[in-house]
């Protein structure tokens, strides 16, 4: 009998999706008719190489370790960045991952990624059919780029939001300190979608005398309108602050951290970042004091705080997931929509996956300003909620206490 | 009666230099003695400018505020760098602040800060006790750095320790996720001691089958065995995360940032940074994905994952020095003592600040594995403790709710 289930997950880390796999571990540990859970490392590529754990052996009776793997952020079960063929091209991987699902009597597979993974699930979920096995595959959402469509905001995301505004309000903060002028440019991830750089705008404490300048991958990046902004700040407060996505682009489609031209003794272009290529015009241009930035895979994997809503949701979307395949339902992914800010209420469902694939849900136009180098109320209103609530992460020895196993 | 005190910050900003100045507040709150509590802004350069503000008037009263103030990071009165000249070659400053402290009516000025900060204070000392004012000058210590001599760790160290173990764990998670050779290298503060890039080594959690190699500006930097290292470790786990101090040098003293050699199109140096030079490095010698982070200000300004040890002991030594004063000290620093690691116990004390002035503690070099890219377990057992227990910092809207007062 095809009743066990099989968990992967893909593409980037964030601080959620653990969660999400804890709230199916928990659902399905809790579920009578399910037989083992099995967990494939390193996504859709381990599961083709068999590469397959026993999630039940782990977990079950162990309420403990559920507890902190719910909190532990990255991914348990490691991650690949594999794409599968169309099928028509070639389909020898789904045949492969068909064996593997009759091997190990897959009945459910649930895969928790973004929007090529709901790719993936798509694929999966067809071709099984075609087969004529009766496996349920489900997506579970995940990204800190918030990029993904038919969900109100992507898991992850909001915990990012919080990392980010939370370190932004100390480096502002941190800034403004000095009887001198003083610009600090921090990049943040995102290179297609500006929703992660965009959460700077929570950054300042009340009271505070400056506004972050805030530079979208959305906006060509316009150099002297650039410097008249960042000059405008430091003329008014002393200091400036600078939010630049990794992902910013010139009129003509360049990223501005190849453009700057910075090459190696060699002759070797170097792979500078953005913010420090926005270092570089600024100190240029204006003359003053100028840090940069690179806050790197540190804002994704931010447990330590993350965001209790996050965490929840992503935990919620997971159990949910398991519901949605114990019902017979199969081609989706689970998702929520947000019915109201005050309070703030959000409603589970699911959405056919198709819908989802390849798509990308870009920032609003009108929720930009473009002028100003800032977002507009409407994105405060959008990401203010997703940031509340704090972490409940054990410490031991005075750091955050992860789960980590060795397979 | 010169009843009155004054307080200033000075040097690079801290998680607990905030919760020295609450220790000093709260203490003079509830003498019987004390006057007015004055605000120096922006330190001694602030000070000079008659830049003075009333904290009896913002914290009389304001248990709240004195609590946010204790948890906010960076500083509440801002900083300067402004060294005063030696008073036999230039004495104007000198006088002019012993015209503040008449006008004033300044009992005891309280000056927290670093190496720099303590030279101050022992020649303040020293010049108003020769114009006779009984003014009692007594400093507070605080630097992430921890290169403050006399004392067992610096106040705002144990914080940063928790910050970057917590993110360098973050960060060695993420960089284990994917099934490729994958090298992050993490830029750590410190110019010209190793102390805080060392905390890395607290990273890994239970079960991690990776070590961070660790670069200290104490070791000269050797390309060839540093490259082996990374290898040695990407081979052994197919990945592997670099932790290098800002200030590393090569073996004739040159930083590593400037001999990398990165110019950018007008044919100037660009201010790389050490974390990007040893990237570029990796990448031509090892040929895999390399990711470079800079941390930045960031790991000093950490108030969300501050130590609780640390603020604790921060708050303390504000609230001694205010009674050593009283007590009709001056030309002193507060300072701990550890006295067992196994319960962890410190003992409060002063020194004469003459002692701390312009000296720096170094790493032992006993303590540094040269060979191995890492530190010894009598680092470890230093480190440990300093990071013990969690902040008790209060959010609103999903942020720490810092206290930022405009002035």
């Amino acid at each position: 009998m095809n009743n066990n289930i099989l968990i992967a997950q893909s593409g980037g880390p964030t601080a959620a999706i653990n969660a999400a796999l804890a709230g199916i571990i928990s659902a399905a540990l809790k579920s009578d008719n399910t037989g083992e859970i099995f967990g494939g490392v390193n996504g859709v590529q381990g599961i083709l190489e068999e590469n397959i754990i026993s999630l039940t052996e782990r977990f079950e009776g162990d309420e403990d370790a559920l507890r902190r793997l719910r909190f532990t952020p990255d991914m348990y079960l490691k991650t690949c960045r594999y794409k599968l063929k169309k099928p028509e091209e070639d389909d020898s991987d789904y045949t492969r991952l068909t064996e593997i699902f009759k091997k190990y009597n897959i009945g459910m597979f649930f895969y928790i990624g973004g929007n090529d993974s709901m790719d993936t699930v798509a694929r999966i979920k067809t071709f099984t059919e075609s087969r004529g096995l009766s496996v349920k595959v489900v997506g579970v959402p995940k990204t800190i780029d918030n990029d993904l469509v038919e969900i109100d905001h992507a898991p992850g995301f909001g915990s990012a939001v919080k990392y980010v505004a939370t370190t932004f309000r100390e480096v502002m903060m941190d800034t403004g300190l000095y009887p001198l002028e003083y610009v600090a440019v921090v990049e943040i991830m995102g290179r297609d979608s500006g929703w992660l750089t965009a959460a700077a705008v929570l950054a300042p404490p009340e009271n505070f005398p400056s506004e972050p300048v805030i530079c979208l991958p959305e906006v060509p990046f316009d150099k002297e309108k650039f410097i008249d902004r960042v000059n405008e700040e430091v003329q008014k407060a002393g200091f400036a602050v600078v939010a630049v996505s990794e992902g910013l682009k010139d009129k003509d489609g360049n990223y501005i951290s190849a453009s700057t031209g910075y090459v190696d003794k060699f002759g070797h272009p170097q792979l500078s970042g953005t913010a420090s290529a926005l270092a570089g015009l600024i100190k240029e241009a204006i003359g003053c004091k100028v840090r940069s930035i690179d806050l790197g895979s540190a804002q994704r994997s931010a447990g330590h705080i993350s965001s209790e809503t996050d965490i929840n949701e992503s935990y919620n979307l997971g159990e949910n997931a398991f519901r949605y395949a114990s019902e017979g339902k199969s081609g989706i992914m689970a998702t929520l929509t947000r019915k109201g800010n005050d309070p703030y209420i959000v409603e589970y469902g699911y959405v056919d996956v198709t819908k989802v694939a390849n798509r990308v849900k870009d920032v609003p136009p009108e929720w930009i300003d473009e002028d100003n180098f800032t977002v507009t109320a409407d994105m405060i209103h959008y990401l203010r909620p997703l940031t509340e609530g704090e972490t409940k992460v054990d410490y031991k020895e005075g750091l955050p206490d992860y789960l980590y196993d060795r397979y």
